[in-house]
């Protein structure tokens, strides 16, 4: 049942029948996206991709984000994937456990490739597949996560299959077999957190739903009731603590993940768990003109597993300081903003910064339930020579209830887009992606950009 | 530490610290393997997966069984391991709990076409692959199968990339990170059986497998310890049934897998589940000279759950015939011999055949313990016109413990390579297999076969 009814969702839903608001969001989430795919091309494991792609792929007409070279699609769904999500800067969306773009994007991408697709149907095809994401989150649980899968993988061979199958035209019956093929290839641990092979799991992730797509428009066959009975995807990977499927299968095409939960953006380019307490400290700082010489202490308060992932305390590299409370608040006192800028060693380095790190004191405090990026709140205390000041901060930054602006997305996608091309260049692609819902052909409107990225080193 | 101590057996066991005896029975594997790959070469799915490497993968130096086409590695590993799963007639490691050479002979074939390999060592890698997945199955027991997973799928990703890494000549600590990208892909579904699925995911872990250990080859980062830790692969995919890692990993490199329990090949195109009575009936036909128009009706006891995958009762087709005890015991009466021949549709309506099928009675015992293809009794009684005959069978034809004799492994072979090729070549081929371990390099002997296969129909 959950299968036919997903199938049918996906392959059935004219664009006219998804909310304006959906089409808005989503559109945002696309130029988010893009951006920081862009940002992310060049990194080491992206390098490691195209060297992939060019040892045992082909030619085809797919666009690679940030490379001028045109590769087969899956293989351009693969490295776009590994690109969004390699800084850790792309969307996410809760009840996924995980980002729901980055595969949805590259999938969509490759696709498109192969089959025109408009900008009206294009943002359909990644609603339908977020939306795809989400139900399959809720039926999963947190159990999945703990277990031990990396969701934004497993998760994401749907979500992929979903928009390349819209885009590729599949019927019900055959977008049921996609997610057979997909099922056949989800994969993805926690165990890779910190090597190169989580972005590269969520590249797979794209691969293979693009290709379960493709397999079921060929004909292949594979199981057209994935999602059904105990011995389905379900009844494999979940630990039963979700929510039935049969419950949430009556939801779906009602009651959109996009609008609630909905989607969250990455306001900083560090781990999502600080950004309450930075976008908290920022507030303070204004409110009060707070200057660092002036700051004696930093107590901030979190939850019950609040800080998990911010496993540095003390940190002495950019790296380190992405996944730490003490450092971004720290830059947020002396720089009054953060940025890529922020998280170089050097200043990270920067003896005033080393003084608010050591002078910042995590406080835990009690409380009920789950402590997230996305529920609970901080409590931030700067005492100064002139004072102390304290805040309770319960919205995080990116989130829907503490939206970013119009000018912060630009503002971060042309900081991310400027990490490949020039401003002018940037500028034309964020005016092209703003108005992509009215491209005859979107495929054309990437390739029309990519003579102003790089050149990939590992194809002639 | 069970990672640490596997990479260092794959990677430093020297082909003289390996029995004899389990080279030569890997040996009679690899010509086995090929053999079934080409009969499989022609299947339907095999067509969608070379048409998938057509539209999206490159050209290489890798041999494609049953096609004069050299394909990328990677898809060539694909290809071979489809073929090698899709007639199910392929080799079985009971503690594997599944198919062992398919994906490990398509993952070294690949590894050899980049990375020249000899005879000796290509055993040596082989053998050293197989024990890999014996051992990752003693951990996962039987609860990581019967909780919906395709062993032969999610442990071959292991598998191939032991054999591959091993030829590319990966360090242990490279071997290590193989292992972590491998466990980053390890997919594949029961929910797929019936479909093109099943043999896909089969030849998805060959590639992926391949994928891991070229991947570590090139200096990419993946987990370390996959196999350590309750957030290992273990501790996301294992049910807890099997032995401690710490305990297993004490034996490996001391017991063989290949000698205990030992491989077992296929000795009919059917389910391996009929196997035992399909012997005993051939030898009571034998003993008794037991004539089809005496016979007037035929009990197969078994034990239970005994009969659990031969789910046909009165087939009607080839391929349910090959789902039910009761055709394949006919089919042993009349002809008294059991091959591709007896499983067309017209041979399983001929009369007589549907006859005897109707005069089949199963009868279920009491037992204690699991009833499997390997473990366990048949009781057969046929009952004629001049009187009653009775056996107990207890053991499995094809397995260590009443294995095929040379004549039936060579006819075996040429059965199922004169499919493809002509007898002569077939012959020539088995020949150059036999010889395999004093050849310098085995890429060029697989190579030197193909003018007598098919063209590709999707490669131009």
């Amino acid at each position: 049942m959950f299968t036919a009814r997903l199938a049918d969702f996906v392959c059935s839903t004219q664009p006219s029948g998804i909310p304006d608001e959906v089409i808005r969001r989503v559109g945002m989430a696309l130029i988010d996206t893009v951006g920081v795919a862009l940002a992310g091309s060049g990194e080491p494991v992206v390098d490691v991709a195209l060297r992939q792609a060019a040892a045992f792929g082909g030619r085809g007409e797919a666009t690679v984000l940030g490379y001028d070279v045109k590769l087969a699609a899956p293989d351009a769904a693969f490295v776009n994937s590994i690109a969004a999500h390699i800084l850790d800067f792309d969307d996410s969306l809760p009840t996924l456990r995980g980002h729901p773009s980055g595969p949805v994007l590259a999938a969509a991408l490759a696709a498109a490739s192969l089959s025109k697709a408009s900008g009206r149907e294009f943002l359909a095809s990644y609603a339908l597949a977020v939306e795809t994401g989400g139900k399959l989150g809720r039926v999963l649980g947190h159990g999945h996560y703990f277990r031990g899968w990396h969701t934004t993988a497993t998760v994401s061979v749907f979500t992929s299959a979903a928009a390349a199958g819209r885009i590729l035209g599949l019927d019900p019956p055959k977008m049921r077999i996609a997610f057979g093929f997909a099922a056949a290839s989800a994969a993805g641990l926690l165990k890779s957190f910190g090597t190169m092979a989580k972005s590269w799991q969520v590249g797979r992730a794209a691969h293979n739903g693009f290709l379960a797509a493709w397999l079921a428009s060929q004909g292949a066959t594979a199981s057209d009731a994935v999602f059904d009975g105990a011995d389905g995807f379900f009844g494999t990977y979940s630990m039963g603590d979700g929510k039935p499927a049969e419950e949430i299968a009556e939801g779906i095409g009602f009651d959109w993940e996009i609008l609630q939960p909905g989607i969250s953006f990455k306001r900083w380019p560090c781990c999502y768990g600080a950004h309450r307490a930075i976008g908290g400290v920022l507030q303070m700082v204004q409110e009060h003109d707070i200057r660092p010489e002036e700051v004696e202490s930093i107590d901030i308060g979190f939850g019950p597993n609040g800080d998990r992932a911010l496993r540095s305390r003390r940190p002495k590299t950019g790296l380190e300081a992405k996944f730490s409370f003490e450092y971004p608040v720290a830059a947020a006192i002396i720089d009054r903003a953060v940025g890529f800028d922020s998280f170089t060693d050097a200043r990270v380095n920067r003896p005033q910064a080393q003084r608010l790190i050591h002078a910042t004191r995590r406080v835990q405090f009690e409380g009920e339930g789950v402590f997230t990026a996305h529920v609970g709140y901080n409590d931030v205390t700067i005492r100064t020579r002139r004072g102390d000041f304290f805040k309770r901060v319960s919205q995080t930054p990116g989130s829907p209830t503490w939206p970013m602006s119009p000018e912060e997305m630009r503002a971060k996608f042309l900081d991310c887009a400027g990490m490949v091309q020039d401003a002018g260049s940037a500028q034309q692609l964020a005016s092209a992606l703003a108005g992509i819902a009215q491209a005859d052909d979107v495929a054309a409107v990437f390739a029309s950009q990519t003579k102003s990225w790089r050149k990939s080193p590992h194809h002639r």
